[in-house]
């Protein structure tokens, strides 16, 4: 059987160069094609690839997989096929797109299974049931303690021993393009004696990268770091939006709240954790030890580069910072298996971001209040503008792909246009 | 047409005294009866009332409402009907079920409407989507100020402003009945200069309401206080499980994540606002004066009479608490106008709970912290034992009733034993 991620491989299908979608990525998504219902599909190329078509051909009839996962608004119930379906689905594709394939025949070809990317409407690829969104960036972590706390103790006691997290808005993510309203609220001007109320002053992105559960657990079960794995299905990019100014008043002592539940945007293809395999990296250390169940084995980072664009509505754009999600000092594998250690169960379309992902240099920074240090050092844009914050007519895309031999797996953009407040 | 609140209607099915379920109640809950699926079902007396029995004889049929939404694990599709026709099936059942009835036929009888409370299963009657959590009594949250902060100002600068809200964990709300395992986590003893591993040693119950959002909202779109009712369906009482030890250590500063996310335990009747509607009374004065979108209009407090009791495995029960829902500081219409006002979309089956109801006096506290005072001042049980906390083996039961000219409407009971630590 071929596997779907040998780097040699190659499509008779086209791919430009620098694509984030070689033969070796195999992402899913769901697409609305004009007339027809939603349904699975991936992309090799700009080609996206009507997965229930394939099926209807009766590629994948020896995995007996019902048609209805495939004709779905979702990936939840092909998700919930566990990974050895989801697997041998990847490696089927793979097979079936290889130049030294000669499975297609013309009765085949002539059915409508290829799209054009420009000719479909990409949807929300999941239903998300729980979202949880980490803090596990130490260079962010210290950034944002530095600037609202002591720079000499800009870390809070539990940071190291824990990956902190708390539950965000699961209703407002929403897929890449859909444009965002500056949200409104209350917050309260330095010195003022009473909040004000109207549209955010302070609208930011956070450039992170979240995780998709692919398996559920029962109430009281836990998932070991090294178990960890068989339930992340694949990830996507995360712009967790943030009004800073709506944050800052409302958030003690309970957290995060209407500053970060207006919007969330996500790219619409899920990678999966199998394409990511071949660029795995190892961790940070982590000083003081953790407790045990904390405790892993194997390379759990990945060397993923990420950056962000600001698009102004005329004139060009800037990109404003370039990461890596390598940084992470917490795992997805201890995120997980801290997230169930007290018995927390889990669904199927629960999703993980990582918070934001800062490096160590000011050009790696993942939110505008770090670039700029609270607006104390604003962007230069190419128009002559400067950008403190995010402004209206503002378009914000983020990217991220692994490259390593030849082979470049990528998850194309999470972008997201800032409109005035309604 | 005969109106669901009449306080004079009696029922031809027998209620017996003191029941929490007259024929002015008519909640609605999700049954299952030996081999049958699940059911939407109401309920007079201790009779169960299949719902789907009685759309498929027509009593409903100008209604025009489809089989599945009876025949369903959830009442989501239910409440989605909206409200006018919600209300159309309650009073409807008002008048089928009233004792001058004259409708039910030998034949109609001999079907399987009705069963004995005892011969069925309660199910978990909303699937819900964001679950989010207040912080809305004052009284609690100036005793969580007091003992953890400064207690000259107990309350932080913005509680009076907002009602002060979390995302909470939707996965682990479960039915009354279920069974909890103590939760394990990393706590943080005093002095230690580690955390430390282990099932949680200060496990508390948090008495709350809830209640269940029966209508959708687009993101960026705004619901008023004064559109807020049409919003909300009806309320559980809600026990919100917290693991004081856990959560001291893991919440700064993004707020309680695995020392609640354990587990929160909710009746099974939702009884609608409309059951509750001759209960209103007056909220507390607010002042400051709050912000325009924050203002109200009318009674939009209501006379619930709330208590909590532990159950040692063996001996006799003892109520720790005796509360009322007209205490909040924030009402549901501010909760809801306030969680929207940035834009954050609503879905069917969402659900809001109110935070800890403590009143002013000891007995009236609404947790264990509270009412111990941290375990200062542990609760003498009827065995002589004494709780600062809750025990394995004990089982919290929370109940609810308004009561006026005659007429209980109750919700029954939120009851969870827990169990030791797996």
């Amino acid at each position: 059987m071929i596997k779907a991620n040998n780097p040699k491989t190659q499509s008779w299908l086209d791919v430009p160069e620098g694509s984030d979608f070689p033969i070796q990525n195999i992402p899913f998504g769901i697409f609305k094609a004009k007339r027809q219902s939603p349904r699975v599909c991936t992309r090799i190329g700009d080609h996206v690839i009507d997965l229930a078509k394939v099926n209807d051909l009766g590629y994948f009839a020896d995995l007996e997989i019902p048609k209805a996962v495939f004709r779905n608004d979702f990936l939840n119930d092909f998700m919930a096929l566990g990974k050895t379906k989801t697997r041998a689905v990847r490696d089927r594709i793979s097979e079936l797109f290889n130049k030294r394939s000669r499975k297609w025949n013309a009765r085949e070809m002539s059915e409508h299974i290829l799209y054009d990317i420009e000719e479909v409407e990409m949807l929300l690829p999941i239903e998300v049931r729980d979202y949880t969104d980490f803090y596990s960036s130490m260079e962010h972590a210290k950034n944002v303690g530095a600037m609202f706390r002591d720079p000499k103790n800009a870390l809070l006691p539990n940071w190291k021993h824990l990956p902190v997290g708390y539950h965000g808005r699961a209703s407002s993510i929403v897929i890449s393009g859909t444009p965002i309203h500056r949200p409104k609220g209350q917050s309260k001007p330095k010195d003022a004696t009473k909040p004000v109320f109207g549209p955010s002053k302070l609208l930011d992105f956070e450039l992170e990268m979240a995780f998709v559960v692919g398996k559920s657990t029962e109430l009281g079960e836990t998932v070991s770091t090294a178990q960890a794995e068989d339930y992340i299905f694949g990830m996507v990019l995360f712009n967790d939006w943030s009004a800073r100014d709506i944050q800052a008043w409302e958030y003690v002592p309970l957290g995060p709240f209407l500053g970060k539940s207006f919007a969330s945007t996500i790219s619409p293809w899920v990678v999966t954790l199998d394409a990511m395999d071949p660029f795995r990296v190892k961790g940070p250390k982590q000083s003081p030890k953790v407790l045990s169940y904390l405790e892993y084995e194997g390379e759990k980072n990945y060397d993923l580069n990420l950056s962000v664009e600001i698009q102004p509505e005329e004139g060009k754009s800037k990109t404003v910072c370039k990461s890596n999600f390598k940084y992470m000092y917490w795992n997805m594998c201890q995120q997980l298996a801290h997230h169930t250690i007290n018995g927390c169960n889990l669904n199927v379309g629960d999703m993980c971001a990582s918070g934001t992902i800062s490096g160590k240099n000011k050009n790696s920074f993942g939110s505008m209040l770090e670039i700029t240090w609270r607006g104390a050092n604003p962007v230069s844009m190419p128009d002559g503008s400067e950008r403190k914050f995010i402004n209206d007519g503002d378009t914000v895309i983020l990217k991220g792909w692994c490259e390593k031999n030849g082979v470049r797996i990528g998850f194309g953009e999470a972008s997201g246009k800032v409109l005035p407040a309604k």
